[in-house]
């Protein structure tokens, strides 16, 4: 390709997870939540009109920024950024604050889209490796950088650093920290607070797991107004369409349909994760909407990955260092999860 | 700022149009379509379920490229790439096919948004001036860049290289293309073809415009499958969400809908362009949907410009090297464009 960049040569870009159509499949991949939206962002969609199409949308979506400030404890949303998802964050986050060249900290396994927007950039992607665990190694807090992808709940191990080990990584990293918060609203605590506590962390969340809004593309970050304003300057001008502000806007005003969602997950994955147990599985405590389950000896990961997949449930099988032995799980439904676990009963021929 | 990169220090972002929110305000100043968008479009939105916001999207926007790809006369979907907004393109085709020092052509005075684009990404923007009529000069085709912005029609002037320009610039020039037709619907003609021609042209279009969907952020590229393969490995993974595909779909599926707005809105602009001479502005021809008005002497464009504000009617003026004697007006329906005129009129102290 004599058009392309160099850079390029070697990057495949992020593969998401499958994303099936058909009616019938037991989706288990992708993380989404398997409860409906707010109705009141159904209605907000359905009460838009031809003008809000027709005209430019707010280009910084301020009524969107000012609920989230409020909701989330800051001042106003001068101290908050909105994204076409959280994905375009993270993208962000890298293009405003690394230059390329730098480097660019994540302990691993961890989301593997670090990896491919450090590519893009030109950026070096230095990973320390979690302990036998998945737990935080000495080396972490110690590997200078420009800038640290800090996930929190991490994915795909659901496991979350204590918050005393985040405060002592912030007080001593030079560079700019992303706490990752994708799956926090899953979990027992969050450190939102340390957006204030130091000028050099930005904590980034998603609306597309616990306000199960993955269709929309709705992520926030917020830092202090002057990290804030390098994003203003490195962002799309109109990043946020008409429709997902108002969406936005809906979910977050309605906190507590969010809530009640999520601690249906949360039941639902104590079970989960009691049935994987008694069929043999490894599977440490999950802080997010998904479980990482490994086992050894026949059938492999890979093999029941596979053969799930042909009785139409899918799960997520990592090609990757570390996670050979695994499948990750989203908690689906109470009955989403138990046709899985009597799957896994028949192909693991377990007395249920 | 001391996380932020060296290279943003000087940077301010593009700089949007005004976006008053008060109803009464006459708003000629963006090129937002004074015409709804299709109903079936706002039947698309009404009719997406729970579903559809609680799935992630198709992440390469299948339908809506296919329906796409048919429109405008491609074999199908793997030469179109689909973007949140034709300006997420426009930086992808920077992000894509530009090294950081690399040069990028354009012409000048031209969207001032490239300049943008070039400087976040530490490339060069050359700008080869239009001449006194805003046309083309030979400078334009001999000066080598990675890449060019080819504005056709071009904004703010309205104006349309002639097509054999067009194919001459492209038989030469080694670097990649993007036609930016961003206004083409409005034009006499269009470049659609020619990204079959070449294998280095990338043809641009928005929904914004013509498709009344500025609120909504829609945008595709054409492109041999090369070329968009290249924007697969840079986009964001889901950069345009449900929302935006379905209505995308529909809004091709009507093109009859746009096709009348169109002819509404240059029936317009023939009168508008008519009325600002009789009033001793000079007006160029217009191939967009705004005109671009000049004149010399008291009151200044810029005090034009002023004095309509106050009455609550916004038109733009841009403070940049020749085009200080300007104002650029979107063409609105005919009576907005009929107060424009009579502002003007009683400012001109011009006899009706």
């Amino acid at each position: 390709m004599k058009y392309a960049r160099e850079l390029l040569r070697d990057v495949d870009g992020y593969t998401p997870g499958e994303q099936p159509r058909d009616a019938g499949v037991i989706k288990l991949n992708t993380n989404e939540n398997p409860y409906p939206p707010s109705p009141r962002v159904l209605d907000a969609v359905r009460g838009l009109g031809a003008e809000a199409l027709r005209k430019y949308p707010d280009p910084v979506a301020t009524a969107f920024r000012e609920a989230c400030a409020h909701r989330y404890g800051y001042p106003g949303p001068e101290w908050i950024i909105a994204g076409n998802g959280m994905d375009e964050l993270l993208a962000l986050a890298v293009r405003t604050f690394v230059d390329p060249g730098d480097r660019v900290l994540a302990m691993y396994p961890t989301y593997s889209l670090y990896d491919v927007l450090c590519r893009l950039h030109g950026a070096e992607l230095a990973t320390v490796d979690l302990d036998a665990d998945f737990g935080l190694t000495e080396d972490f807090f110690t590997t200078p950088a420009r800038l640290c992808f800090f996930t929190r709940p991490n994915a795909p191990t659901g496991r979350a650093a204590p918050r005393a080990e985040v405060e002592r990584f912030c007080a001593g990293f030079k560079g700019v920290i992303v706490i990752d918060e994708a799956y926090v609203d899953f979990a027992e605590d969050n450190c939102m607070d340390l957006a204030r506590r130091f000028d050099n962390v930005i904590v980034m969340r998603t609306f597309s797991k616990s306000f199960s809004l993955a269709g929309m593309r709705i992520g926030v970050a917020v830092a202090n107004p002057d990290l804030v304003n390098e994003f203003l300057k490195t962002k799309d001008s109109y990043n946020m369409d008409a429709v997902s502000q108002a969406v936005g806007l809906a979910a977050v005003e309605d906190y507590a349909h969010m809530e009640r969602n999520v601690a249906r997950v949360r039941a639902t994955r104590a079970r989960l994760i009691g049935d994987l147990r008694r069929l043999g599985f490894v599977v440490g405590d999950s802080q997010a909407n998904f479980v990482l389950a490994r086992k050894q000896g026949a059938p492999s990961a890979w093999e029941l990955f596979d053969a799930l997949r042909k009785r139409a449930i899918y799960v997520r099988y990592f090609d990757m260092r570390r996670l050979e032995d695994a499948i990750r799980i989203t908690v689906g439904t109470d009955n989403e999860c138990a046709a899985l676990v009597a799957a896994l009963e028949t192909l693991l021929d377990v007395q249920a």
